[in-house]
């Protein structure tokens, strides 16, 4: 039986999701737990590579059952295996040609930063403090501007050899909650630490660098040097995974789901 | 100068406030900020003694300056010198008679249960993760039972020879917000462990083990064996020292500046 659950993990003591040589990833912990619970080492896909220190509120990953487990079983018996900072939530039965990352149709990240003099000690490695004064209003502004098909190669790590850098923004949202400023966005794809050079750029509107409407330009010129700093990796959280057409672009729905979530 | 000083810490890693022999206390540490800054190393009056594990939002410290440094440059300058999981908020000039736990009114602690079957990798060691039903309307009735002036010795964990075991509870609240149920209290002071038998306690109510009204007859037969089991310290915060009579039984007060912090 093919089947696809969800993981929720605190990144912090891990290398990312995929398998590394000489450091820990959630897929190592996870191929332990299913080892233990099948008695074979099932292969697994992930819905995406994450950085190390990445957190995930919903990482999915497809696998074939070495042995047929009623999905509705699946997180106790897995979470038994899984060390406390990973979890599975939910799990699926899925058609055999469902993959958890060419299946996708969109992905949501979230970026929380704490806009704070004083750091908190219930968050650490959970978001990017910032210290300075941010305006969440300008930085909305300007994460408008990134909304639609566009070549984002201006927000792209170097280190990647893909060719094709257009990718499309369904939503970018910024909001600001006491201290805290979250950074919502929906693409059909990342670009190498996207997100991440996005949440940096954006900063620099939030705390007067640069006007707003200087994203435009940032993504017409496609250079990298002209987008902000690539923000750390603490901060990022891979929200939800989009499988149907309905809710890859559905931004009144997404949104319903993150505030009823936080 | 006379200053008192405004913690906020995660306690995991500490076996309390208090300095203890080959163990590592937030008072230590404290210590050890306060020496790098001062060049000496100054006493300093907690304002309660917290178990391993124990967290803190508003943990209160009187001192004496060794040198005079402004209270509102206090704050950075002495968190430049502690470990990320323990940070100084705020910090005030007081009379020099002033101590921070035998100058307090009252002081609130807030007990966080997360009630779900699944544990959340982001709240490891920061709650109590109770995995079958709970009613939080049965929890708060029975919690009414504790407010007043009362002999609390049912819920005192033997190891301590104070003799006064009556204290007075200002206000008990039992909220749910999702999974997470959140008790408040604020009392003149506690016995050993009393909060956290007070929730092991509720939560037999909650889960229906016991009605609500025998909360009442804990108290009354005086008797340990009676109440509850201890709830884990992971839970437990200390949330806030009253030092004026104004602030010390006003439960709106309290309560209105809960629900501006939360």
């Amino acid at each position: 039986m093919h089947v696809c659950i969800t993981l929720r993990f605190a990144g912090t003591r891990y290398h990312g999701f995929q398998v590394q040589k000489n450091a820990l990833s959630v897929c190592e912990v996870l191929q332990n737990a299913l080892e233990s619970l099948y008695g074979v080492r099932p292969p697994v896909k992930g819905c995406s590579r994450t950085d190390s220190g990445v957190h995930a509120l919903g990482y999915c990953v497809s696998y074939t059952q070495p042995k047929p487990i009623p999905p509705r079983k699946l997180p106790l018996a897995v979470n038994r295996f899984l060390p406390d900072d990973v979890r599975v939530t939910e799990a699926h039965r899925v058609p055999e040609d469902f993959h958890a990352r060419y299946s996708a149709k969109s992905k949501e990240y979230i970026y929380r930063i704490h806009n704070s003099a004083v750091a908190d000690p219930f968050q650490n490695g959970l978001c990017w403090r910032f210290p300075g004064p941010l305006d969440a209003g300008r930085m909305e502004r300007a994460a408008q501007y990134l909304v639609g098909k566009h070549d984002f190669v201006s927000f792209m790590s170097s280190g990647s050899d893909i060719a094709d850098t257009v990718r499309t923004v369904y939503f970018a949202h910024v909001r600001r909650e006491g201290d805290d400023i979250t950074f919502h966005v929906c693409a059909d794809g990342y670009l190498y630490n996207m997100v991440r050079i996005f949440v940096g750029t954006l900063v620099e509107a939030g705390a007067g660098r640069m006007p707003p409407e200087r994203m435009r330009d940032i993504l017409e010129e496609k250079k990298r040097s002209l987008a902000g700093d690539t923000a750390p990796a603490q901060g990022l959280f891979l929200y939800k995974v989009n499988y149907s057409e309905e809710e890859a672009g559905n931004t009144q729905a997404a949104q319903e789901i993150t505030a009823k979530q936080e």
